[in-house]
């Protein structure tokens, strides 16, 4: 099954939702014209149709395999990676003095999009140097920097990220890697990591490791680790490639999906010690991971929307190729499925929540970039906090909603769904592990309702809650052809944002009093938030696409159905806000009511 | 991982909720005592925990294989299956005349949802065999059962359900099997059905294969199907096996889940035809085969509570063992997990869901019970209309649910549910194929709608919403220790119920000049349907708990876990009705509105 980037609406939502003219009116953002960005997607969704995504299914078929510490990847994904660094694809959003093109997150995100659509298992590579970069970047000396990011960049090596221990998951405060100084400056590591994607692999000359673990007498918990670079293959003074370093992969895992993407166990300082070195300073390890992590907990909400889209294109072709039954309002043989209302029901619900969540994913990427290159520093900061609010939600609701999208592309595949030669089964099960890496919904939850709602007493939450309200008055506004519409969207936004308003103040109000109570409605508030200000931005699509069809401009094909799709969206979706407020307002009782022993 | 059958619910569901003794009152049902049931139902449950369970994982790595037309089924299950057979298994519910034990439908549910529960794969093989019973019982001539069904019943011989071809799947208007009259009052035919499970395997001496076909001459579409049986092996005069019949598996389906079923790909009569005896009249074989699939399509409701079931129980475990992170509320330490405020809200709305789908598909079987024994013919009519309302419901709710649950199953356990070793990713792949076989989800909700509620002008269900009325009325009156549960549970019964009546309200005014616009509801209407009558359910549970409590009978801790679990659905699961109401009610429009070029 072919994939098609939807460059359409991912230039309507750039355009015209995330404001890609601001961001290239701002410093060091001048490259992003809009002529620029377009050619750029252009070549991208060449690259991922062509190149990529033909390696999905028969690498999911034949997944990366391990062999005495060595892991071959899957057929054709090594010559794929050699073409996707030449052409420059992991530097898009990168410094330009490493070799990447410096280009706003915007622009760097629909580019991620593609990517993860046409094949998840092989740009999971790429979003993992993606992270290393960052943590780099941030933390790393001047050597460092010029050691490791141009050979990042030109993907000639790649970077992973070790945190999980076998008794460390979400709970960092566990890891136990030991790291001891050496006389020569450098540290030497032993311990075991588990779950390190793309660990080992075939597809670069080097593997760097951003490895966290512990010196001699650092405190207990997460204030004592540090952060240590670990390359596979010591580098020597003149940029050349050394001594094999003491890191092993002694196994892979075998999982329900992303299947080509080698899921590594490595064993460190079995033979000695591996040489690491400290990448800033010691003990401040889980604050630069965090940078990684925020790169990379944004990115993996991406590849929900992405393995969305891909399950959804799949769908309405086989949707339009499928003869089946008749259709309800009476035509005498036999027709394709797409005329049963079920169907349809099944592929909006598929698009609009596709659609939503992309638009917000855009909007959350155009505040990052207002947040780091804005003249002003006060909108600097506020873009920044809207930005960070944005992230878990954005990681947790695109993912979750990810599961739920790829398996009604199974079912209106029917039997055929079933069958793994169809395809679809692989996005279902690849999707699958979205909402757990790089934190759990439950940890992007406790981090919205932590950091991000608690901490400043709900502003930045209720500073967005007011930017709705004044698409709710646009909405109110509206007249003529598409009136009904607008109003019908606009009764659902303003219930769901009274919804979100409630459990903001809840929240609030009652962390420091029940925290428990609180904290057994943070994915509910967080999936609350996700519905909310997705149907906020399908509103903003609304109301754009109507003023288009009334200037006559652009394509009215694409307005009409960007208006019926908000619609959908607006009835089917947003819809659920008072069950998700429920939830978390009335709902702590039957949750915390058991005891262990009543399970 | 172990399976424990939940004896306690399913007795306390039978008894409480579902009427056990007045089912053992019934006519023909006096074996069914409490006594005797509660020894069957723990001796099935020995047999699943300690034979079937075992096999489950095992089968799923090492699954049924094809070779040259011949399937091995996978390690373990010809034995197990002897044993199901010897021990009288497969005759629960099946008339003693032919050696069944003539038990109540109630008292087979709990029976089959344990063997599923302990392996989906195998338990299919019965289910199927079930159905084929269930028809010849119904239209086959006395010479047909007195050859069958006693080796139906000892397990000596196996039955599959033929329907499926490559152009025909929702649509058996478009079957093309043919069957050709023959001089000696047999058939010859020949064609092609795919998706038979146990169509081909080692587990029994005969296959004996229902199948769906036309004579020639038939009319066009449904009307002209007949339903023929085909054995693998020609059954001699004496009871004793003939020639093989011209009937081979040419090849099994490489699938997403429940893999070591074997899904077969049959050719009938390539070699000259396969010989066929007719079932009943011609052209009156859909008829048949529906009585075959309304108990299939019970029972594989059953199978979503117990796929269901399973991941509960298994998430339970991880989540009292797995140590990580310190309690919220503030210990030192790390804690197991059950301590998260989201761990708990993933394990009751797994608990809740489980509960209230099987204490529905219980009452359920209570009224096929009564449908079919009841002294009195009004209210055996009575029942069986309830009965019939019911069977899309559990079968499109329950299996859907299932899928939900076995998500959440995977969620509990982090990155270890992702890894196939930990077995959780298994249930998930299994579950995928209920809301599928036997009827899609939307095929239940078009009967629902069609045949169950508008045919009536709503009156079943309307009969059913009075009901409910009464047990709102009785929590009303709740007070004491638990009123607080009682009236929050009343409070969400009472929006879901008039959620519930409203939309069937509107599906009795509507399908006539709208028949699109009410099928687009379809399936929302089938969700909020099973959310409220499952609610309903919990809320009978409830009561009946705190009577239980203030009498001190039983056992507290059970009774009051009960509630508490009643108070989270309704807190969590039924106030998911008003959004369910909304799209069936008022969300045609953007289900509908795009032209099929727009998609």
């Amino acid at each position: 099954m072919s994939y098609v980037a939807p460059l359409k609406d991912m230039l309507f939502v750039m355009n015209e939702l995330a404001g890609l003219s601001e961001v290239n009116a701002l410093p060091n953002c001048e490259d992003a014209t809009p002529e620029t960005v377009e050619a750029i997607l252009e070549e991208k969704a060449k690259f991922c149709s062509e190149v990529v995504a033909p390696l999905n299914h028969s690498a999911d078929k034949e997944p990366s395999s391990w062999s005495d510490g060595k892991v071959t990847t899957s057929k054709g994904f090594k010559e794929a990676f050699r073409q996707f660094g030449e052409a420059g694809w992991q530097g898009v959003q990168h410094p330009v003095e490493f070799g990447g093109q410096g280009l706003p997150k915007l622009v760097a995100t629909p580019c991620i999009e593609m990517l993860n659509s046409a094949n998840l298992s092989f740009a999971l590579c790429p979003l993992l140097t993606d992270g290393t970069i960052e943590a780099l970047m941030t933390a790393g000396t001047e050597e460092q920097k010029s050691t490791y990011l141009t050979n990042f960049i030109s993907g000639k090596w790649t970077g992973t990220m070790n945190l999980t221990e076998p008794q460390a998951g979400s709970d960092l405060a566990l890891v136990r890697t030991r790291a001891v100084p050496q006389d020569d400056g450098t540290f030497k590591l032993s311990g075991t990591k588990i779950f390190i994607t793309y660990g080992e692999h075939d597809m670069a000359e080097n593997i760097v490791h951003l490895v966290l673990a512990r010196t001699p007498n650092a405190p207990e918990g997460v204030k004592g680790i540090s952060l240590f670079i670990v390359p596979k293959f010591l580098v020597k003074p003149d940029g050349s490639l050394g001594e094999r370093n003491d890191v092993h992969c002694v196994s892979i895992e075998h999982k329900l999906g992303i299947k080509a993407s080698p899921t590594a166990v490595l064993q460190f300082g079995d033979h000695g010690g591996a040489v690491g070195m400290l990448v800033g300073e010691e003990n401040r390890g889980l604050e630069y991971m965090f940078i990684m992590m925020n790169a990379a907990r944004f990115a993996v909400g991406i590849q929900g929307i992405s393995i969305a889209e891909r399950a959804y294109q799949q769908a309405v072709a086989y949707a339009k190729d499928r003869v089946q039954s008749r259709d309800l309002a009476g035509s005498a043989g036999a027709v394709t499925i797409i005329h049963q209302p079920d169907v349809r029901r099944m592929l909006m619900s598929m698009r609009s929540q596709v659609e939503a969540s992309r638009a917000l994913a855009y909007v959350a990427a155009a505040a990052s970039d207002a947040g780091h290159h804005h003249a002003d520093e006060a909108t600097r900061k506020t873009n920044q906090a809207v930005y960070e609010y944005l992230v878990p939600i954005v990681k947790g609701w695109s993912t979750e909603l990810s599961i739920d999208v790829t398996s009604t592309g199974v079912q209106v595949h029917g039997g055929m769904g079933f069958i793994e030669e169809t395809g679809v089964a692989q996005y279902y099960r690849d999707a699958r592990i979205l909402a757990i890496y790089e934190g759990t919904t439950a940890i992007q939850a406790n981090d919205l309702v932590g950091r991000k709602t608690s901490r400043d007493g709900g502003a930045v939450a209720k500073g967005i809650i007011g930017q709705i309200h004044k698409t709710e008055t646009a909405l109110a506004a509206g007249t003529g052809e598409y009136a009904d519409d607008l109003q019908a969207i606009r009764k659902r936004l303003v219930d769901g944002t009274r919804a979100l308003d409630d459990v903001v103040n809840y929240v609030v109000a009652n962390i420091k009093t029940d925290i428990k109570g609180v904290f057994s409605g943070s994915v509910p508030y967080l999936k609350l938030a996700g519905v909310v200000l997705g149907g906020w931005q399908m509103a903003r699509a609304a109301l754009v696409a109507v003023d288009k069809l009334k200037a006559g401009e652009g394509d009215a094909q694409f307005y009409k159905a960007k208006i019926a799709t908000a619609r959908f969206y607006a009835d089917h979706v947003l819809t659920q806000s008072s069950s998700l407020r429920a939830a978390v307002v009335e709902g702590s009782a039957g949750v915390l009511a058991l005891t262990e022993e009543q399970f």
